[in-house]
């Protein structure tokens, strides 16, 4: 079976109608009503939910991949580690539901002797109600229709409804497909996951204005996630938007540590920037060091290595010419010089590889070089000396991540330095490489605006529920009615504090 | 001593000035400055600037006392009682500071074998850097200079700047010298706390919209915190506002636990009611209630309870002249009746309690009945049947909370009810009062929109202080250079989770 057989682009995406304000307003009458159900079920249907959805994406096998690829230009093997992503993803969230940490459930028990009385106050978290999630472009399953958000919104007991991105329609019908079929198997209300499409804003707004929408959950552009944040915001009720809108992600090179592999360093970056024709969030488009023979050393390996590597095609045609356009601009400006480029591919949707470098004096007077340039670009600062570098990285706005190449003498010796770096970012990583997002509970994908709208949550992780609850507490409630995680006995076996000590005890 | 022999209160005022808005922006740079350093205490250190702080409020003994009342007149048994829970609060902070809870620590450890080699990830929190704190004026201790915002700030590892409440300026400069003392006894820079005063509203939105400010907390008016979150909003950098802006706190009598105690309960909600003459935020302003022999008995039994006690003075003419205009607006409109009022005291500053009531379809129509009347004020919604009642619950807005006068059976016949009532809601109480607001780690002061800005935190209680600080995950990071809370061996005997386990062993 050969899915092109089964699907003809052209043929369907015809068929795709932007969803109308009436659509809207249905759906979120639809989504609340489901959710006043939906909000009760208990932590171990909703895990079962998550990993029945991620059951049937994986049956959709290799037609899924197929539509993917003709809609994203990203390679089979990329597509079958991100959909093994996702599965893991929503597994793993699965697992986080119910383990419950997520609740912060915390208990203080009565003491009738005070004067005044204390009263027994528990609290656990309840769901904000219908989110609404916006597909990403550039991973097309593990951050839309059945990705992270929608994840972490059903796992805290919120309705969603996905506005599928324009650039994959199929591969989100098929996606969608698949979550319905899990309600279905699990005999949920179909309304607990409702699907539109809409390539024109309007879509986009209506939803983030429908006064049910609780909470808005989106990964993109910067423009994009303002006008969310700024339509969100300026509601009668405004609501939470958790929106991660991308970073340059800067890479400090201390010098001892790049005496000591500056070949490996050169051919790990080099990876590292064009991996996924460098379309990911935590690309690294900023490497920052010290000038200086080795560092020219570093950026000849570097430039050598970038233009041995082929342009590979960029998701959509949009994409590849703001990367064409941006790229250029950068390499453009004043005393910014290539130390790299690939060889150009004469046609409208490839990007080409690209390093430039800059001394950092130009760099802290052009507030341009500080941009994101989203493909497989990065841009060489060389400083002064260490001061200097000081003084780039306290330039830096808030960052997904920041990359530090450096000896432990180093990092001992430049401690200030360190947590300059620390305060602009949601993720330090050490003698590594920023792309590459671990899925597990200690990862913070996140970091201070513009890199996210709100440096207080993460989009990946246990965690990343959180976004979607919130607290409260029952006061002197009878045990026979609260909520499982709060009854005496501890039904659920969750970790909780009780007289502000962790315990899995009974009270 | 007699403290009126030491402040000559108009002389006082005279000399208070509004801060200007070169003075905002030092406060700011200072503030910054300090924070660089503050921001990498310890725990334990911020635990023993909290502790000691709370040590100089109570040395300020009865001078601080008198002062208060001269300018609140708040009576001195609630004002010694307030101060005693604001000293309280501080401990207790410190406590929660010190055990690291709020930290939410994890830690995944590496998997070197795993294809691609699992990475190892520990995630903290880092503050956020400087919080504008705004003092309220009906709590001029535990929320105002001193009080919750700027505790739970400090905790966290931020610097404060507050900006006094122009109705207790006196007070705040007092509290105010406790705090240097607080540092200067420590050792610590003075800027870690920087006091100013406004009366203005552009001392305010200067502070908010000045680029060094991270954050603000503030609890009081809609309109004001409205405007703080609209500014904040509005920056090139937006910045998170927790805003607690009050409520109407709606009380639920279910009609057979009001047929056991109808008198105890009337009783015990005129006296909630007119509690610190109705200046409370969780002030009971909506009784609902099912019509019939039963409800009209209580009604009488409150109104003639209300009208037995005597007005109070009010915190401020501005505040009584409009607890007047409103409550008259209130009892003005169609089809509301007056149930009991206290004798009128022929004076600018004085609330009389009120009690009154309408039938639940008029107030369905009306939006201005279900607004906050700040005060010793309270409307009982008679419904017409329990449907009705479920009707006015889903009609409420965000609260602080709510609450249940119910027996066991009837909540257990009326689940969806209960559950409606909890979705509007912080803080969901059985059979008390929501007056009181127990400083515990369970606590949750706060509530969806409009009772605060984000329904996310609480302004209350330990878990106060994750207002103020973001998760920082570092990856592959070497032993000896993690935050302490990071370490393998865990030197601060914190609990945290362990690859998805809670534990408090070393890894």
């Amino acid at each position: 079976m050969h899915p092109s057989h089964l699907f003809n682009k052209s043929d369907f995406i015809m068929s795709i109608k932007d969803a109308t304000i009436q659509e809207v307003d249905q759906a979120l009458l639809q989504s609340n009503n489901a959710f006043s159900k939906y909000a009760q079920t208990a932590l171990k249907e909703r895990a079962a939910l998550l990993r029945t959805i991620a059951v049937e994406l994986d049956a959709l096998g290799d037609a899924l991949i197929q539509v993917t690829m003709s809609e994203t230009n990203l390679t089979e093997v990329r597509l079958k580690g991100e959909r093994a992503r996702t599965i893991f993803q929503l597994n793993s969230y699965a697992d986080s539901c119910e383990r419950g940490d997520w609740l912060e459930v915390s208990i203080n028990t009565t003491d009738a002797q005070r004067v005044p009385p204390k009263p027994d106050v528990r609290k656990t978290k309840l769901p904000l109600g219908p989110v609404v999630v916006f597909g990403s472009s550039n991973f097309p399953f593990a951050y839309s229709t059945a990705g992270g958000d929608t994840a972490s919104a059903l796992a805290a007991g919120c309705t969603v409804i996905v506005k599928a991105h324009p650039a994959h329609p199929m591969t989100s019908n098929m996606v969608h497909g698949a979550i319905k079929k899990a309600l279905k198997n699990l005999n949920m209300d179909e309304d607990i996951f409702i699907h539109m499409h809409g390539a024109s804003t309007q879509v986009g707004e209506a939803l983030v204005k429908h006064a049910l929408t609780k909470a808005v959950g989106f990964t993109g552009s910067f423009q994009g996630g303002m006008a969310l944040f700024n339509w969100a915001n300026g509601r009668t009720e405004p609501i939470p938007v958790f929106a991660e809108m991308g970073s340059v992600n800067p890479v400090y090179l201390f010098p001892e540590k790049l005496k000591e592999q500056p070949e490996f360093f050169a051919q790990q970056y080099a990876e590292s920037i064009t991996l996924g024709v460098g379309q990911f969030c935590t690309n690294p488009g900023l490497i920052i060091g010290v000038e200086g023979e080795l560092l020219d050393a570093f950026i000849r390996m570097l430039g050598e290595k970038i233009a041995a590597i082929s342009a590979g095609k960029m998701l959509h045609e949009g994409i590849a010419n703001a990367y064409k356009l941006k790229s250029k601009e950068a390499v453009d400006q004043y005393r910014v010089r290539v130390a790299g480029r690939s060889k150009d591919v004469d046609d409208s949707i490839s990007g080409t590889p690209l390093v430039a470098t800059v001394d950092a004096e130009t760099f802290l007077a052009n507030p341009l070089l500080s941009e994101e340039v989203f493909g497989p670009f990065s841009l060489v600062v060389a400083c002064r000396d260490m001061n200097q570098l000081h003084a780039v990285a306290s330039s830096m706005k808030g960052q997904l991540t920041s990359t530090l190449i450096a000896t432990e003498t180093e990092l001992h010796d430049h401690q200030t330095l360190v947590h300059t770096i620390a305060s602009k970012c949601g993720r330090l990583i050490l003698n590594g490489v920023p792309t590459g997002v671990e899925v597990c509970l200690a990862m913070q994908h996140g970091g201070p605006f513009p890199a996210t709208t709100d440096a207080r949550f993460t989009s990946v992780g246990g965690d990343a529920i959180k976004r979607f609850a919130r607290p409260v507490a029952y006061q002197n409630f009878s045990n026979a009615l609260l909520p499982d995680e709060l009854k005496n006995e501890n039904p659920l076996k969750i970790w909780r504090t009780v007289n502000d000590v962790f315990t899995k005890d009974a009270v």
